[in-house]
């Protein structure tokens, strides 16, 4: 075995994707001491896909002062990758909940300095741009991100203001004209994992916002004003992106980026696969080790063992996944290209015992395989 | 892949050993149809063993009508095998708990039936008998079984006796001359898979006795009668058995064949191992998969996995096994020859979970790992 690529999910509440690289690597090594090992921590567009994309693929962090979710001034930053053809941004890293230091306010944070770091790469000469989104502080549509891009949101007054989560409903129309012209040759990519649609029952709102401090009260609010932007972004731009998958992702960030600065909403393996120019690398790859925390039907939903699985399947290369639990029902993906399946569980323990052991079970879990791969002369 | 061979101990608790190889053997069938699989079902000394023997060795079943614990007349059976060379009884057969049925009355149980089957496979010509020990409802220290081949056991008045569990400090003399002849000439194994000392907190008595309906008045007694034995054993016969690992079986049946009968004490895997012509079938063997229901420590004093293992080792086969849990620290497993571990559990779950579903699990684990090198060209 001379090459092996990783690219595994997080396993969620366990370990980054990063770690499990590394202890897959140091696994590897330990019986095929002379393999190349290529990591490529998927990020899943919230807090750290910078680092992940940046170590998957090469590049430089690039630190910038924008607004942060109350309009404060922040250092944030975003990577550079491929030369500078390509960049990432992780919206959590202005408009994160964390930065909102527990006083979240989610019906008034905004994303504007998401738009300040659009315009910050655009203005480097980036090609594609990436938006990850994931871990938000905010409701706000993306509405905040369009105005930093220079949209105008104008209320009954036909005043222009900088729309909210509170305050969506206020408006009657929007003015593209003034949308930063760069954009207009840039590929813009939303990337989430979800598929929550903008509001209702699964909605941004009723789903994410009670993370994100706000109660009973506030959520029924928000979900009414994303449901009124809808209304406003269909008649205005003739758009419908009410039922889209993904709308909800980052407080309607998802279906705003779409509706606003016509972004592509993609899964996060797909832009790193895509990103990393993974299917050239399957060229020598004797072995793709994927995984995530837990293997299910809802992993054949392009998640990222499905997806990496996908691409590895036409090229012949052998994909194992390594995960928590093995879900029932998952035989079929053996057919989207998955040639094993191991979990790490060693033991007929508890979660809640399991997941205070998971370095060492999968540490474990590699060392097992790798060492029967050898004796069998793999 | 053109031979496997399957030696798994059962999981205690969940699946017998002839079970686990029928799951085996699907799952590979299933990926390599032509491959030849050889099951060796493990007998551990209990019900089923006789059974087992049969499966991996072939024979026949020899009915015989012989007393039961309590010398009421019984239909009992045992194995021979190896064109009638070797005889396999499992004591259990005409001395095990269920015969009671639900009246052990441990102290008066007697294990004269076994030395009457010993009798019968020894006048059919055999050249070696495997007496299985586990799940006896006796504690006779097998003095049943010897007095059933011509041993005399003399109280103080020098009047025979057929000691019982608590009569056994009544003998004063044991007198073999009227030993069946036959037997100079047999090779009598006796086959069990624990080490606890004859009498004692860890004998057989304290240990087992409770299992067989023994209050706490009883198992002190049957402590002191095995205790009182031993001391005989040692005057009479110049034998000290009272520390020999497994002298505790069958409730003191490991001990008594072995200073009265001159048997041998063997671990079940090598009897079986040694009986199937292991080491023979290895030579054109691509893989054997072993299995025990926890692999940990214990593992390494030669039980199963490890008994299996060291047998492969020199040969450079490649041995697989499949496990219920795997114990911390087993690391070493691998140098006595195993070549990989796999746990059957797919999903973070207490045990009660898991062993309502161990067949299914291990089904699964099978399927994916024989998928999986089928993939990789083994």
């Amino acid at each position: 075995m001379k090459k092996v690529i990783l690219a595994p999910d997080s396993f969620k509440g366990t370990m980054s994707s990063s770690e499990i690289c590394r202890i897959l690597a140091a696994g590897i090594h330990a019986h095929y001491p002379d393999a190349a090992v290529l990591s490529i921590p998927v990020a899943d567009g919230g807090e750290g896909s910078v680092d992940a994309f940046l170590t998957a693929a090469g590049g430089r962090k690039v630190k910038v002062r924008v607004s942060g979710p109350h309009l404060e001034e922040i250092e944030s930053f975003y990577g550079l990758l491929d030369g500078g053809q390509t960049a990432v941004i992780e919206m959590a890293a202005c408009a994160g909940l964390p930065l909102t230091q527990g006083n979240p306010h989610v019906e008034t944070a905004s994303t504007y300095g998401v738009g300040q770091l659009i315009a910050h790469a655009a203005a480097q000469g980036c090609r594609k741009i990436i938006v990850g989104l994931g871990g938000s502080a905010t409701n706000d549509f993306g509405a905040g991100a369009a105005a930093a891009l220079g949209i105008r949101f104008l209320d009954a007054q036909g005043c222009a203001f900088l729309p909210v989560g509170e305050s969506l409903s206020r408006i009657r129309r929007i003015d593209r004209s003034g949308l930063l012209p760069a954009l207009e040759e840039i590929e813009l990519i939303a990337m989430c994992d979800i598929d929550n649609p903008l509001f209702g029952e699964t909605g941004a709102a009723y789903v994410f916002a009670p993370q994100k401090g706000a109660g009973p009260e506030v959520v029924r609010l928000l979900d009414e004003q994303l449901r009124a932007v809808s209304q406003t972004v269909q008649q205005e731009l003739g758009r419908d992106i009410a039922q889209v998958p993904g709308a909800g992702a980052a407080g309607g960030m998802g279906g705003g980026l779409t509706a606003l600065l016509n972004a592509r909403l993609q899964m996060g393996i797909e832009t790193v696969l895509d990103t990393v120019g993974f299917d050239r690398s399957l060229d020598d790859t004797d072995l793709v080790i994927t995984g995530e925390g837990k293997l299910d039907t809802q992993s054949l939903r392009g998640k990222v063992v499905v997806g990496v699985a996908r691409r590895c399947k036409p090229r012949g290369v052998p994909v194992v996944a390594m995960v928590g639990d093995i879900g029932d029902g998952i035989e079929t993906v053996y057919d989207e290209g998955v040639s094993a399946v191991f979990s790490i569980n060693r033991a007929a323990v508890d979660f809640s015992v399991a997941k205070t052991r998971s370095r060492e079970d999968l540490a474990l879990t590699i060392d097992n395989l790798m060492r029967f791969l050898r004796q069998i002369g793999f």
